[in-house]
């Protein structure tokens, strides 16, 4: 596909929406979630939502296997400064790669750290899936080791939110938990597909919660669900270890049929 | 200039920093105030700053009169995700235009109204006139009437901090003062140049605030300082009037001399 003219608000404001969808054999994973996603962000944005046939005319492209498909839409070019455009013509580019989940991580698990990073909290655009991702990119940039997976984001008033580009999942006391995304954070489709499934409660908790839980999950559409063996500090100093294994599995085959990847046995 | 390239990281994630320069006869104003910011953000983003020659390489184009240069560095492309490119190759692209201060706002003044957005806290952002600004975009969206000139935006905590592209100033018992910008905002290069050459405090302020003050301003590097006289809450219904004439001079002569623009006579 094409590039970006100079002037589109995309990369002027970062005023638009993105979606990362899992694509296999031509047919796009968790469909409906992401477009129910770019069509909540059209409305808060103000925005139209492009055709469907448009968003699903990629596809035609996709080939045998796994890829992944990035969707990005701004709202185009014009405007004077920060106000819209009087007509708005937003611009859709996309593209299509090659994807392999990181497959060992569902069995063996991943460690993860805590980053020192507190997400700013604007409940206007919670949950979206936008073009502002600097606090995304900072966060990420707090670790290089490569044996570190994700790194784990608190809001500004010290609740757990998520990860750099996965959503958090947990069981403490019997009972399936992940964070409320109702002040930032991304409400990601595997997420919806799990709240859908399962009975897992919508919570507010300080990251000292994670020591206390009996299991601990990473997830997001293209990579299913990982189980986390170990939690560092944000100094890369481990806090808790877990064994993987049984109790990791139901919530993880539940993801993991959702977007037709194996189910791991103990 | 030529295009972004589509996987560059400014559209993907607002992954860079931009400068907005008045230009008059192809000198750059407040030049060392704005590479002074752009290289305060390629500190906090991890980027290096481009050399002085290339950033000044587009004024050669500039003609005679008022143009304004906008200047936006991205990370460039690469890197899997949120996670850093090995490589960092920043990419640096810019645009003039002609450009006309809005003349007749510097003697009768503006009506401003208060905005329904709170901007999120993110100290390590705070100053910065990085590309995440969706925040500006949705503010700026509040109103359409013509004749309100800017909105005036507090922090998630309630505290005063801005206007939509634009610094504020006020004088409250005969005392200078403007918000603080340590959690959030944008530093302008005219406020940073009006601190340096008037008595102004940096204050802790509730948007009440403004309700007794004997004079208010708005101010950018590009339109000067302009008096505010008629202050809306966010429905756009007046809370205050404000009678434009010397008491709103002195701090607008300052701001102008570093412009090149006029001093405005009562």
């Amino acid at each position: 596909m094409s590039d970006w003219p100079l002037e589109d608000r995309g990369v002027a404001y970062g005023d638009g929406l993105f979606e990362t969808v899992l694509v296999r054999d031509g047919t796009p994973l968790l469909w409906e979630q992401h477009l129910a996603r770019l069509a909540r962000g059209c409305r808060v944005l103000g925005m139209p939502l492009p055709a469907r046939e448009h968003l699903e005319a990629p596809l035609v492209e996709a080939g045998a296997g796994l890829s992944v498909l990035k969707l990005i839409l701004t709202r185009g070019s014009g405007g004077r400064g920060y106000a819209l455009p009087e007509t708005l013509e937003p611009r859709l580019r996309w593209r299509l790669d090659p994807f392999a989940p990181s497959a060992q991580r569902w069995r063996h698990g991943v460690r993860v750290r805590h980053c020192r990073l507190r997400l700013g909290i604007q409940p206007l655009l919670a949950g979206l899936k936008h073009l502002n991702r600097l606090e995304n990119v900072l966060a990420r940039a707090e670790w290089t080791n490569a044996d570190t997976a994700e790194g784990l984001l608190c809001d500004a008033e010290g609740r757990l939110v998520e990860a750099t580009c996965m959503n958090l999942f947990w069981q403490r006391d019997g009972v399936l938990e992940t964070p409320r995304l109702d002040r930032c954070g991304v409400a990601g489709t595997l997420r919806v597909t799990l709240l859908e499934r399962a009975p897992i409660r919508e919570v507010d908790a300080a990251p000292e919660t994670l020591e206390r839980v009996e299991a601990l999950w990473l997830g997001n559409s293209l990579q299913g669900l990982w189980p986390v063996a170990r939690l560092d500090d944000a100094e890369g100093n481990p806090l808790r270890h877990w064994r993987v294994g049984p109790s990791h599995r139901p919530l993880q085959a539940l993801a993991h049929e959702a977007l037709g990847y194996p189910a791991i046995t103990p």
